[in-house]
């Protein structure tokens, strides 16, 4: 059992979202009527609205990330789990100012359904919805399967890059494109060595999975899905020259290629570990002749307390450099 | 045994800043001979010099804190040990400018000894030195041992609000007041339900401490030092008032005060689970009518994957509020 600083477990969600409100009701508000953090000014005249959701757990996203400059609205689930096509429906209402909404959400059946059918609720009320699906996780399917993979920290990328792009003023078809560039150009892949706990019992939960006193789990899904290989624990060196050179040949990427590097802490792995691993995650890239424009380290799309990481590369051209340097306010998100 | 990404465990910091360097060194350098994280532009003319430092795996502190805005020198020591004097020596003969430096510290024997060597070391050389011993831990001891109470989180505030000073261009003496201001109007309070581990074995180390299933300690230390009580589990809103309760009688924090509030999470927490308890906090602090100016809710000093968090108020003036407010560039601090 995992212990949690909890109270009724099927009330961490809307308890978690009264904090926030507390915390961050300069920038945020949550819909009345439905489990969904919108920007304050929105709907935002003659802007493009973003929406995006999933389930909770994922701290700083999906909520974190609402906010000028990034995502309009965030449609919040259970621990785990989709929210619902209501929800989504209510977030697209909420930030259509007239000029569309893209909606952008990981490869998940559970979403993937519940986002089309809100989608489609919408259209019949003539707004002009489009829909970028994300799978950035070279570990949860081949290359031949792309529809397979499941996204995963990728999606911090792309939310950044058309939170830029829509606060620009683009249009819905501009926004939809810069979500696909940044969603073909970006390949991330995890590890874990510990598990997390969806919780259940008082102030606790079981794990999601489990592995031996010296095993991790390659490629490993943000929820605990399995990934490609189960082994004996390796030296940081060793398990991030594993990932990365999945990730690299993937795309591929290429000398002279620019990335931002995004080494993202699935929970408990200590900001320690991961600058050990950015260090090692450098000195490939430089010796690749990859250039690094912009690293993110830290917690950026975490799964609970689980103790691993992920590596995601995405490759920059001139647009994706100037989106990624482009201010946000969100409330939970690091700037670099 | 709790598993690690690292290499071997004697070279875990100096690979965490070779890291940290590939990664920031638009802001910070390493002095070239000692193991000190400074600002890009040390030493800043006409600005006192602010150092503080001490054991490693507690980032983002310490040297995440090293920029425009907030502090000059890190004196990075091996993990949960005092830097040497001869390290914080040279932090602040790299800092100074002729107008002084100020070093900051956590109520710890080891940094408290190295930190007064030091200090006479640079004053035989004509610089003058301050210092302010940072005890904020109401878990650590009683009010009439206020001299035995470690420094915590609350350090984080102390460096920001004599960051935005000294940046303000105040002089020594003004500089040192806001630290001590800072430090008297701070108190912090912790608990924890799971141990982190000094990296010993290839990949792992042994917890630092032990707690049962269900256990937790209330006002336990960074490193694992114990606290003032070991009980059974509570909810996030029981564990929550015992906290607040001592607190907030400490000080003690009255009606009409204004404050922020930092809820640190230790490392293995869910920013989930920390909004849960600001929940919690602010409910409280509404009760007594006592006003929260600025909330910080997120991992700002860790003790590596510990599991568990820290409550910390400070009773904020006009000049306080407009110290947190200002701008830093530093690469680990979240702007709120």
């Amino acid at each position: 059992m995992l212990k949690k600083f909890i109270n009724d477990p099927k009330k961490v969600v809307d308890e978690m979202l009264e904090g926030f409100l507390f915390a961050h009701s300069d920038k945020v508000k949550k819909l009345s009527t439905s489990r969904v953090i919108v920007r304050k000014d929105a709907p935002i005249k003659g802007k493009v609205g973003l929406v995006t959701g999933g389930g909770s757990g994922h701290k700083p996203a999906y909520i974190g990330y609402v906010g000028e400059g990034l995502i309009d609205a965030a449609a919040v689930g259970e621990i785990f789990s989709s929210p619902s096509a209501q929800q989504i429906y209510d977030a697209i209402k909420a930030v259509n100012s007239g000029r569309g909404v893209l909606c952008v959400l990981g490869n998940y059946s559970g979403d993937v359904m519940n986002f089309d059918m809100a989608s489609d609720m919408a259209k019949e009320e003539g707004i002009s919805v489009e829909q970028v699906i994300i799978n950035d996780d070279v570990g949860s399917g081949s290359k031949e399967q792309m529809e397979n993979r499941r996204g995963v920290a990728g999606e911090v990328i792309v939310w950044k890059a058309i939170g830029a792009k829509a606060q620009e003023g683009a249009n819905l078809e501009e926004v939809k494109k810069v979500a696909e560039k940044v969603n073909s150009n970006t390949r991330s892949m995890g590890v874990a060595h510990s598990p997390c706990a969806v919780p259940s019992l008082p102030y606790g939960g079981e794990p999601t999975f489990t592995l031996g006193e010296n095993e991790m789990e390659i490629g490993v899904g943000h929820h605990g899905e399995p990934g490609v290989e189960r082994t004996k624990m390796k030296s940081a060196d060793e398990i991030t020259e594993i990932l990365m050179e999945k990730v690299l040949q993937d795309l591929p990427f290429k000398e002279n290629n620019e990335v931002s590097v995004l080494i993202d802490g699935l929970g408990s792995t200590p900001l320690l570990e991961l600058y050990i691993i950015y260090r090692k995650v450098a000195k490939i890239l430089t010796q690749k002749k990859i250039k690094i424009y912009k690293p993110y380290i830290g917690e950026f799309f975490t799964s609970l307390e689980m103790g691993g990481f992920s590596i995601t590369l995405t490759k920059l051209d001139e647009e994706l450099k100037r989106l990624l340097d482009a201010p946000t306010n969100a409330p939970l998100f690091v700037h670099v």
